[in-house]
């Protein structure tokens, strides 16, 4: 079985700064993605594959706390769990820190539901649930 | 006296959807940046001017629900308000809409302190209130 | 018929800004496509219209040359026209001002083909051809 | 002495795609961006500590040309090179391929100069110069 969480660690990109000098508060939830994208590729299945079997996760909200700047130049490390499992859903919940310091930067929640092509919800067929909960 | 409220419309970019074919989430936030930048120019000043008096306006929290997604070919309006004033900050609330429809997309919130160059919280100057509160 | 050419006017928005303090490099194509849809908004046609009868215009190539960087606070101007019709594609070439004093940004230069959903190459259609010329 | 390119490779994020299904076009310079910070972060030299030493590199031209469209799930490899060094600037030449396959996805060039805090061309510093040649 799988550790419940994943950790990416990924340099900060210049265009993701703004003339503040800090990185751009629109782009934590492009890192959150990315580590979705990262939990699902260690359970050895890739987020693109989930949806060539016609199951998308849309989100449907999302909140951030942002505590310290993140800025270019360093390396930050974006955790990123389930919190919570529901029959068409599930949470994720976020820490983004300075990878060498350790400081606490971002933290954040983002809520998905599982919908077909059409834009319908769908209850979260049970190979992906397994895959999610890395029991596949 | 102005309006407590601004709204702003455009057009969805190409470059904002994603391979859903939708906008992608992260774009909201830059939405609502941009209905701020609307706010104050309709109270007659820029936030680039503020910035240049020495007054920042720091991101501290947002939270956002995706309620309908938005498609490119459709034009959009944000409207803007303040929700909240503080000492040291305030609160912005935020409705995004499909401008011929009038179909509730996003709603979200932000919240921000007035912070100096170097980073410390800063009590909101008189005259920068007045602007805010349109009675400048 | 319509001019050749079409202009459209906004403002620089902050998350387009980096840690230089001015217009991140890559944010002029996006601004660039932006052009390219009101182009065809002012030709009755909304590019989502087109893509919905199958035919995409792919880019193949760009090429750019940054005169003076756009800051935040102003508003710019973006010129596009055809700069030539090809059987399967056409050229399109930009300039970006700076909207009050008319100063030259930024020069640029994007090819299309025209593709169908599989990718494959095809003929513009007469009347695709007509709304770009605006004859239709 | 350090070989005279850098290779990094890393997977294309969801939010870099478009409505096409396919990573959109002004992606590409920030990839080239990141690489060329890759390249710096291999020379021993963060780009964020030039910066701060008062050297930043203005681009002022880049040229792109689109072969095959990048997809969200791949990883991409992207090659870095300096094409030719000036006094008072340079060209890096990108090849963009499949991480996976090799195929050749995108290639392009970025033309930069050396300039001061206050936007005024500069000599490249003997140090930078040795910095970025891999002699330092």
């Amino acid at each position: 079985m799988n550790v419940p969480f994943v950790e990416t660690t990924f340099y900060v990109r210049y265009a993701e700064t703004d003339a503040m000098g800090i990185v751009h508060h629109s782009v934590y939830p492009v890192w959150f993605e990315e580590a979705r994208s990262e939990f699902m590729r260690q359970r050895g299945n890739n987020y693109a594959e989930v949806e060539a079997t016609g199951y998308l996760f849309a989100v449907t909200g999302m909140d951030l706390r942002f505590h310290t700047p993140a800025h270019y130049g360093h390396a930050v490390t974006v955790r990123a769990e389930v919190e919570k499992y529901l029959s068409r859903g599930f949470t994720f919940a976020y820490e983004v820190r300075h990878a060498e310091t350790g400081q606490r930067l971002v933290t954040g929640r983002t809520k998905h539901i599982c919908i077909d092509r059409q834009g319908h919800p769908r209850t979260i067929p049970q190979w992906l649930r397994e895959v999610m909960e890395g029991r596949a």
